[in-house]
C-alpha cells in the first residue's frame, strides 16, 4: 500500500497533470488553488485523462478518488511527503508561496517546484529549510511524458536530491538529476533552440508553420521518439559511428545553417562526444542498433498512419 | 506495372537507401559507383533492409532483384526517368558529375541531387538542361523516413518541380517543395539548431551525451513523432491554443535559454503563427487534438518499452 501523500499547490495544466500522475500511481493527493472553480476543473481533467493512464497501467492502489481539495496551503502541506509547487512563472510569487509551504511542511518533506526556468538557488533564498527544495520540472502532458528534470540549489543536499529522484521514480517517471544550475535546464534549452529556428523560418517566409511541423514529423521526429541527436548521428556514421560523423560533418558546424553559433570543435569536445556515444551504445554495434531502430520505425510509421492519416 | 527507371549515381549510405526505397516501390533501378566493392555492399544493404520495407508494405511489382550495376554514368542514365545524384558533399565534384549526367540523360528526365546543403542554383550552373535539376534531399534511413525536400534553382521550372514531387510521391514519400533557396533548407536547419545546443550543453559540462539524448526521448521526442513544435505549443495553450501560448511565453523568447537569438515577435509574425496553427488544426478543437495525442502517446510509450526497455 502506497502511504505517501502528495500536496499539489496550484492546479493549472501542470498541477492537474501531476495530480493525475500521482493518483494513477497509487498516491494520496491533497490540492490547493485559490481560484474559483479549480476543483471542478481538476475533476474534468482527471476524467478526460483517466482512460490514458489506465491504458498505460495503473498502480494496484490507484484510485481517481484519493484526492481532496483544501482551503489553505497549511492544510495542504502539513502531512505531505512531497509538495509540488505549480504557481505562475514569477520569481516573487513563487518565493512567497514556497515560503508559506516551507513554514507549514514537515521538516523532511521534499518541496519540488515545476518552474521551467527559475534557478533553484533563487527559489530557496527565503526558506528556513532550503536544503529540501528542488526544481522538479515536468513535461506536458505530465501524466504521460516520463521526463522530470531535478535540479538542486546551492543549499540543497545530495540526499534530498536523491530522495526526490526516488519519489518521482515511484510515480513511474524517468527523473534526471542535473548537477549544474542553468536557465532552462536541459530539455527546454534544446526545444527552445529548435523553436527559435522554427520562428525564423516562418518569419523569413521560408516555410509555413505546417511545413515546419511536417519537416519534423516526416523526418527527424520519427527518430527522436527513440533516440536523441547524439545516438542518431552515431548511427549515421556507419561502423565507426560518431567518430566518423565528426570527421565528415565537423566542418558543417561553421556553416550558416542557423544563426546559432556552435561551440569550437576542440579535440576535448570531440573525445567527450565520441566517448559519450560509445558508452551509451555499450556492447551494441551500430548494425545492431540500426536493426532495432528500423524495426521500431516500421511500427511507429504504422502507428502514425493509424492516428494521423 | 511500374515502368519507370531510376538511375542511382553514388551508392553510399544515402544512395543505397534510395535503391531500397525505389525497389520496394516497384521501380527498376540502375546503379553506378566508381568504388570497388560497391555492388557487394549494395546487395548487403538491400538484404538487411528488405525485412523492414516488407513489413511496411511492398508495391505489387516490387522485387529486390530489379537492380543492375553498370560501369559508366552514361550507361546508368541514358534510359532513366529520374537520376538521383549522391556523391560526396563537394560543390566542384557534384557540378562535374551532374554535368556528365546531364550530357547523357534524356532531355525530360528529372535530375535530383541528395545534397544536404548546396543550393540548386549553384548545382545547375554548368548544365545544358538546368531546368530539370532539383535538390531532392532525403533523411536516413531513406527507405523508411518519408520526408524529401524538393528545392528548385533559379532555372528550374515549376513543371519539373511538380514532376519531381509526383515521382517521389510514387515512391511512397512525403515530398515538400520549398520555394526559397536557403542553406540547409528547412529540416536540417531545425536539426542543426538542436544539435548545436546539444553540443553546447556537453561542452559546458551541463549534461552528458546520454543525458541530452534522454532529455529528448523521455520528453519532447515523444511529441515530435506526431506533431511538430507549432502544433505542440498550440495544444499547450489550452482552448485558445497558440494565441494564448504567445501571450504567455512570448517574453521567454528574450531569455538567454539558448545563444540562438529569436526573431522579434512582431504583430505580423504572431498572426502568421496563430493563423498557421489554426489552419493546420482545421475543424479539430484543441481538446480533440489532445485526446488523439494522448491515445497515440500511450501506444508509443508501450512501443518504446518493447524495443528500448
Amino acid at each position: 500500500m502506497n502511504n505517501k501523500q502528495i500536496a499539489i499547490i496550484g492546479t493549472g495544466v501542470i498541477g492537474n497533470g501531476w495530480i493525475v500522475r500521482f493518483l494513477a500511481n497509487g498516491f494520496d493527493v491533497v490540492a490547493y488553488d485559490p481560484i474559483d472553480g479549480a476543483e471542478a476543473r481538476t475533476k474534468e481533467v482527471i476524467e478526460q485523462a483517466w482512460e490514458s493512464v489506465e491504458s498505460l497501467g495503473l498502480h494496484t492502489d490507484a484510485s481517481h478518488e484519493r484526492i481532496r481539495f483544501v482551503s489553505s496551503i497549511e492544510d495542504a502541506v502539513k502531512h505531505a511527503d512531497l509538495i509540488q509547487e505549480n504557481v505562475p512563472e514569477r520569481l516573487d510569487l513563487k518565493q512567497d508561496v514556497l515560503k508559506e509551504i516551507d513554514r507549514f511542511a514537515q521538516k523532511d518533506a521534499i518541496i519540488g517546484s515545476s518552474t521551467s526556468g527559475i534557478k533553484p538557488t533563487e527559489l530557496q533564498i527565503k526558506l528556513d529549510h532550503p536544503e529540501r527544495l528542488v526544481v522538479a520540472h515536468p513535461f506536458n502532458p505530465v501524466y504521460l511524458l516520463p521526463l522530470v528534470e531535478i535540479v538542486g540549489g546551492k543549499q540543497t543536499t545530495k540526499e534530498m536530491k536523491q530522495a526526490a529522484h526516488d519519489l518521482y521514480e515511484a510515480a513511474n517517471m524517468k527523473p534526471m538529476i542535473i548537477e549544474k544550475e542553468i536557465e532552462g535546464f536541459v530539455a527546454d534549452r534544446l526545444m527552445e533552440a529548435l523553436w527559435r529556428e522554427a520562428l525564423h523560418l516562418v518569419n523569413d517566409g521560408i516555410a509555413t508553420t505546417e511545413e515546419v511541423d511536417k519537416a519534423i514529423t516526416y523526418g527527424a521526429g520519427l527518430r527522436w521518439a527513440q533516440m536523441g541527436p547524439f545516438m542518431t548521428f552515431h548511427l549515421a556514421g556507419g561502423k565507426e559511428g560518431m567518430r566518423h560523423m565528426l570527421k565528415q560533418f565537423g566542418p558543417a558546424l561553421k556553416l550558416p545553417w542557423t544563426k546559432l553559433e556552435a561551440p569550437e570543435l576542440t579535440e576535448d569536445l570531440k573525445e567527450r562526444v565520441i566517448n559519450g556515444c560509445e558508452t551509451h551504445a555499450g556492447d551494441r554495434s551500430v548494425a545492431e542498433l540500426e536493426h532495432k531502430r528500423n524495426a521500431f520505425l516500421v511500427q511507429l510509421i504504422d502507428l502514425v498512419e493509424d492516428y494521423w492519416p
